[in-house]
């Protein structure tokens, strides 16, 4: 039994889930190569589809996720990635989660600190 | 300040966690229709990529996804769905989640047990 890549061009959507507190920490995708490096490594790796490569996510930061559990879903075509996230936080705007904002009445609301400042980890890179 | 349905033809991933148990159970897909019912409704609803329209999710199992929360992401490209699980179990083959299958060894291997009998919810139809 495989992944399904097909149904998104080459790419499954990658759920990336704090394994002990269960928080969501980001969505990536992989393509074949990227999920075998995954594997390989025990560390996440995606491919990106702006720089259209692969990416080991905490290469630039040092905020990796190491990989304690991988499951994909009935279709095949998603994986839920289990990780621990080092360092202090996984978005690169300085929070824990990349999923930082809420919607409130119609408005996507900041809804939590910054764990990190990201001026310190990215220096002047985005 | 809205969601970004463009980098993926109209469509943001949609990730379904149980807001309780913090287990994640599903990913599907949202345009913004879908994403406006899924607010106005407070039921999740999602695009059909291969039946190419809207579905409430347990419109024809009765196991909706309550909404509780509704995050997003620092791209705004995708979002994360709260919610309190209708029902016995949200994957269409008989179980609590979409991912209850692990990889182990290289091997895809289904690590829970079914918590419903698919075939006296969804009868003859997959």
């Amino acid at each position: 039994m495989k992944l399904d890549f097909d149904k998104l061009g080459g790419l499954v959507p990658a759920v990336i889930q704090d394994h002990s507190s269960g928080r969501v920490l980001m969505l990536g995708f992989m393509n074949e190569e990227a999920f075998r490096q995954t594997v390989e490594t025990g560390f996440a790796t995606f491919y990106s589809r702006s720089r259209n490569k692969l990416w080991m996510k905490g290469e630039t930061s040092g905020h990796r996720l190491v990989v304690k559990e991988i499951s994909t879903d009935c279709d095949r075509d998603t994986v839920l990635v289990r990780v621990e996230p080092l360092g202090a936080g996984v978005c690169h705007e300085g929070y824990r989660s990349c999923f930082f904002r809420t919607f409130q009445q119609g408005e996507w609301v900041i809804t939590e600190e910054r764990s990190y400042d990201p001026s310190q980890t990215y220096g002047g890179l985005k």
